[in-house]
């Protein structure tokens, strides 16, 4: 019997700007079979998220940096197909840290592949990438604990066509907020955030003139500011901070997530003292034992329709470089997924 | 038997960059009674505080801008000529907004003169004007609030030999900082952080590489940083943050609180996120409720010799523009004071 081939994609050379294809390899390994105490997965649904460029860094952080050779870290879902794990059956679906490969082969535990059996209830197990999984669960904390949204807030997400922005603005208005307004850099998003999920208006972030056009739409200023992007359009929503408003830093995607400083500064910090206002960051990793929780009241607006979310899905193993960058070109609306095997 | 006259300095026209002599004028105007609920108060000390620059700017802020031909507002303390408030009699000493002239006369509660009685158990009526008063109060509650300092903590405090950060530095050391480094100016400043202050270090704030030297005290970064600078020190300090880190924003004297954006941005933010850190702006009239507490814990200190502190006086109002010039040039040491008159 021949031994099957395990596509992986490695890292070959770090970034130093731009994600290009020869950063990457595409290697075939031969699938191994678990060791005790390992499980052996095939990867269905890769997941893309910004914090991954930042990952390709050889700068300390919050992770270590992927090293060359190895395949890229990344979270999706896949299907047990050989446990000599006692959590983990043949034929379980999970979801954890799969990586940019056809089969994942470990120790299924947190410093492992951190592989979690996939709830039993999902309408769909994609939804356990985006809305349920980590995306939806950083707008949660983001949303309620970092901005602590509340009745009657003015409320700004920037990068509100994404995954995560998408549902953090969802969230305001069920926590009470009086108004949510989004941003986003085309006119198909622009619709989509407005008729789908309910913003009460969407400004174009490409275009000039930011500070004055986030403020038109929230003359006392914003209660909270859910951002994603960092640089210029930061800058011009500190710009607009409400009196005691709170400011919770995601991420800074207009940054690249490159190594070393971003080029554009934040000017407008002055406002963070005359108006008492906080500027927060946060990981979601932050809030690990409080996921049931989140995740509870996130199936439940999904299941009841007050969360809505969109998927943008990629084909195919070899594509994973080229849908990394669509994060990065601003392409991608909502939850960016690649498709890699189907359940069998 | 002829009237007295009142020298007031005004406002002639309001500073683009820097306050020069020629903002204001010093004019002789007819000194009037008392009308019922209004008190005669004649100036004795003037306090010079960085916010008084930006009254300057005729911008929306925290408080209405200067008036143009209105004495310049400042905080200061008197001595009551005469009284028809119930509150105050002739000869109390007061301390409040009396503003650059030889006598104020208005009504005393909180929306004109601001007044208030000293404490009669003062060593130094001085004091109500820097440690007992906004300077020392702004230490306390930036410290112990927006900073949290607690045991242990690293701390950082910028302009380290002025009003309020040298206090700030001793009530971290007093809540049980593990270390705290100042940053200053000049060679005398840094030896009075250390030699009388009790910091354990000072930084030259004029010297490049401000990144790396904050650095060195602090290998793990700064708990908590105090900041009055703003600008390329912000920055540096912002870069050096602790995980789960607080900054909190005083005031930022690097910009010398000119009308418009500050040339010098942040680019260290996405340290906010990575390490889970928040900068948090305030002002001390936020915390007007809790002043008796903050004085009782501050009068403690300075009597026991916990609180060390420094005064830079000036002699004779007609000094007061050049005086306020010191702050932004950099030239006191501790508190800055301008004689006007000594109690009769």
């Amino acid at each position: 019997m021949s031994s099957t081939a395990n596509r992986q994609i490695v890292l070959r050379r770090r970034p130093e700007t731009t994600v290009t294809d020869d950063c990457f390899q595409l290697i075939e390994a031969p699938l191994r079979e678990p060791s005790p105490g390992e499980v052996q997965v095939r990867t269905l649904w890769l997941s893309f998220d910004p914090a991954q460029r930042g990952w390709l860094n050889d700068v300390p952080s919050y992770v270590p940096p992927v090293e060359l050779g190895a395949p890229m870290r990344s979270y999706g879902i896949g299907e047990v197909l050989a446990s000599s794990h006692p959590s983990f059956d043949r034929g379980d679906l999970v979801y954890g840290f799969v990586g940019w490969q056809d089969y994942a082969v470990g120790d299924p535990g947190p410093d492992g592949l951190a592989l979690d059996v996939l709830p039993a209830d999902l309408s769909d197990p994609k939804l356990a990438l985006g809305p349920m999984g980590m995306t939806g669960l950083t707008a949660y904390f983001g949303m309620c604990e970092i901005g602590r949204v509340g009745p009657g807030d003015v409320v700004l997400v920037t990068a509100a066509a994404g995954a995560t922005g998408s549902v953090a603005g969802q969230i305001a208005r069920l926590r009470g907020a009086h108004k949510v307004v989004g941003t986003a850099g085309s006119d198909d998003k622009r619709r989509w955030v407005v008729d789908v999920a309910g913003f009460d208006s969407c400004v174009d972030h490409y275009e000039g003139h930011l500070f004055r056009r986030l403020g038109q739409p929230a003359p006392d200023g914003y209660d909270v500011v859910f951002d994603n992007v960092g640089g210029e359009l930061l800058d011009a929503a500190l710009g607009n901070v409400a009196l005691h408003g709170r400011i919770a830093l995601c991420g800074s995607i207009s940054t690249g997530y490159r190594p070393g400083r971003p080029e554009v500064g934040l000017r407008n910090y002055q406002l963070l003292t005359t108006r008492r206002a906080r500027m927060e960051g946060f990981l979601v990793s932050d809030f690990n034992d409080r996921f049931a929780e989140a995740r509870a009241a996130l199936h439940g607006w999904i299941a009841a329709g007050h969360v809505r979310t969109a998927e943008d899905v990629v084909e195919g193993l070899e594509h994973a470089p080229a849908t990394l960058r669509r994060l990065f070109d601003g392409r991608n609306l909502g939850k960016q997924i690649l498709h890699v095997a189907d359940q069998s």
